[in-house]
């Protein structure tokens, strides 16, 4: 792209091109990105991929930059598409408990759109404030209460998608329930870029919880906290949330915030349940836990709520006073959990690298963190051996390497290994039907690492 | 395929084949299939693709046949792959909530099997009784409880299939969330047999419901029903079963039944909470309701609630003893619901073809009944042109033309109108990622009718 040619312009300053060349998941490329596009509507990110496709220059699309697997970075010879400025709530139809917004929106904001109206949107990662409703979409984030209200896939209800060669995609519908055709609409979701530039989404929301209760119990060991939070799924009980934060998180909060955590107990389980039933379903969930809670509290009090969950969201902030945090993402079967956070304790203790965990205890969906020394690189030596281990446990235990950041550049090597020859090649296949020619994010998400 | 060749027998008697050619859609093939394999294992089904590609013939999967849209309506030349005898609940894992099965298990026996564990699987079309799962999968299925718990696509986390190839792939994963790779799975949950042939699924259960509790409320017209649904989601209230019936139905269910319901108002309105908050969430409904109900009750007693369940419960048996139902499924944002059941009400007037309408309120999903006297032709004359209408009349209220049966046979002429060139392009190359030889259900779902 030129000078004097049609379409939006292109940045090619040094700044420009650092700024938009990597996202959070300490990835450095090798090099930096040609130049940088700033969208600001359908037809500038149209114009970018027409001309793309004629140049066969490969586009990295890029949203606010929160990625944790490298999906975003972009390198020499390739050029970022940054729709972060098409950022405008575009409909919010309450009776219909629908948002139509353009990808550049923040999550926490259109959530904060949605609150005005007494409605939610569920997804919750904990990059929302930050993170981007198209990234949230391009990576199918979770966040804590998708266990019981869905993850953003269960939110888009319809896309309007900007092919490669610039022809413009609609999918799904403005209804909650459709069936005419493929669900292109969740084939788009967590594809990472490389099936297409989303400009417009449509969104489920949901009615806003009234009622809110908060369950904190403290247990001897990981594994009794892992033991607590399968029986909460065996009362029956379904939380919006259901945290467990393991021993190192603990002792890292209790730094920073000066707590006692650490010496109520060596691991915590947290829990909201939401709705009309609230309240009752706390009392089960104490229920539940008490026989192997050393203490436990529920309460209704909203400040006294979020002092009990102060652990879980100081977690983050806590570990990176350390060192490099490096989030980890892997799943397993719920009822495998204490043996995928024992595991990882096991892995942190033969690779000599610090590794904390929480997790979203719900979903099985672990959070192992490592700290890494500042200037020590992450992504390789002992730490990448290290998070290589977490992933191959995750896998052993019928579990996943990613439950909601996504492969992106760093999982690439662990791909096949979970998906298996056939998978592999049918993702190819479906590659070649949206992207012919592979100019979007090239050598991410879908291909051997 | 021929006798004394590896691989399952064919069946070829004119019973077996005519019993194979449609499904409850009223289509009636021109002729018949070419013979009929009933596979009882993924080897079988393996080897008649494998066959099939080999010899270039289009393969039509049938489950139970219980279809409504034509789906497996199978003709000469075909081959009907008929699976519902693979029909075993492979594993069911409490603590995880997931069960693993094979295709032909029903809807209705799956969900009694998660019942003696407290849990429930979700979906629940109108037939689940005789629906296979594998059929549920093909069609993404949804029924009464979906607007709440979600429809057949959020209760399928992973599947095995059988590729028209004879590869087998699997996609998803046993665990509740996971990212690595494109969502496959989604993309076959509702591809009507046009992708690959379903021979396992991993399937999330839910928690059962422990409590319920039920609301009815009469209306003087269908208009101030739909308004009153309206105002319960306005309410904050997520009913796991919101219907509406109107006054052609409550006539027809009075003519069966010897009930007066039509006599107490020309419209009603059913609720369904449950949860530790369904007595609450009743009240909200009822409160909610109240304005415009000529009267209106709640019970949480489980026998007053299935009489007050009858008029929807009964609602197409009643209407099927008038002639032969044609049950569309059209979908509407829900605050066009009453926008669409007048419209509907006028297309009948119009066309002179009786229609009854139930609908689920909760999530804009109707369901028109066009009853058709006994010999006529369903497809054909007054009420095709009557359902023609009803499916323009969903499109043109920005809704689908089909919520939950999908395109099948019967919907392909209006496909392309909803999806638009560009995605029936994407479509179409979608499926030759996937079938590159077009033998699988060759004709159906997602090309022009």
């Amino acid at each position: 792209m030129h000078d004097g040619d049609p379409g939006p312009q292109v940045l090619v300053d040094r700044a420009s091109r650092e700024a938009a060349s990597t996202d959070w998941s300490g990835h450095r490329p090798a090099g930096l990105p040609d130049g940088v596009v700033r969208a600001r509507s359908t037809e500038d990110v149209v114009a970018v991929l027409r001309r793309a496709t004629a140049e066969r220059t490969p586009v990295v699309t890029r949203g606010a930059g929160t990625g944790l697997a490298g999906a975003a970075s972009a390198t020499t010879g390739e050029l970022v598409l940054d729709v972060s400025g098409m950022d405008r709530v575009l409909d919010l139809r309450v009776d219909d408990q629908v948002a139509v917004v353009e990808p550049g929106v923040l999550v926490a904001d259109l959530d904060a759109a949605a609150a005005e109206h007494g409605l939610m949107y569920a997804p919750d990662p904990a990059s929302a404030a930050l993170a981007s409703v198209g990234g949230s979409i391009a990576t199918n984030a979770g966040g804590l209460r998708c266990a019981k209200h869905g993850a953003t896939r269960e939110a888009v209800l319809g896309l309007r998608v900007v092919l490669a060669d610039g022809r413009v995609l609609r999918t799904g519908r403005a209804t909650t329930k459709g069936v005419a055709g493929y669900d292109l609409t969740a084939l788009l979701v967590g594809s990472e870029g490389t099936l297409g530039v989303v400009v417009e989404a449509t969104l489920r929301l949901r009615p806003r919880p009234r009622q809110q209760a908060t369950t904190s119990a403290f247990f001897a060991d990981v594994a009794a906290a892992a033991r607590a939070a399968v029986a909460v799924t065996r009362a029956g009980v379904q939380p919006a949330v259901l945290e467990l934060v393991d021993a190192a998180t603990l002792e890292a909060v209790d730094a920073a915030r000066g707590t006692d955590l650490r010496a109520r107990g060596a691991a915590l389980l947290l829990a909201q349940t939401d709705g009309e039933g609230a309240a009752a379903e706390a009392e089960a969930v104490l229920a539940a836990v008490s026989a192997e809670a050393l203490e436990a509290e529920t309460t209704t009090d909203p400040a006294r709520a979020a002092e009990l969950m102060t652990a879980r969201r100081e977690a983050l902030p806590a570990l990176q006073r350390l060192g490099q945090a490096v989030i980890e993402d892997v799943a397993v079967p719920r009822s495998r959990l204490a043996d995928a956070v024992t595991g990882v304790e096991e892995v942190s203790r033969r690779t000599g690298v610090r590794i904390a965990v929480f997790a979203h205890a719900g979903d099985g969906n672990l959070h192992p963190v490592l700290v890494v020394p500042e200037g020590e690189d992450v992504l390789s030596g002992a730490p990448w051996d290290a998070a290589c281990q977490v992933f191959a446990l995750a896998q052993r235990l019928g579990g996943t390497l990613t439950g909601e950041h996504g492969v992106g550049l760093l999982k690439r090597a662990w791909l096949r290994e979970e998906l298996g020859d056939v998978s592999m090649d049918v993702h190819a296949a479906v590659k070649a039907a949206f992207d012919p020619l592979g100019i979007l994010n090239p050598g991410k998400a879908v291909v051997d690492g």
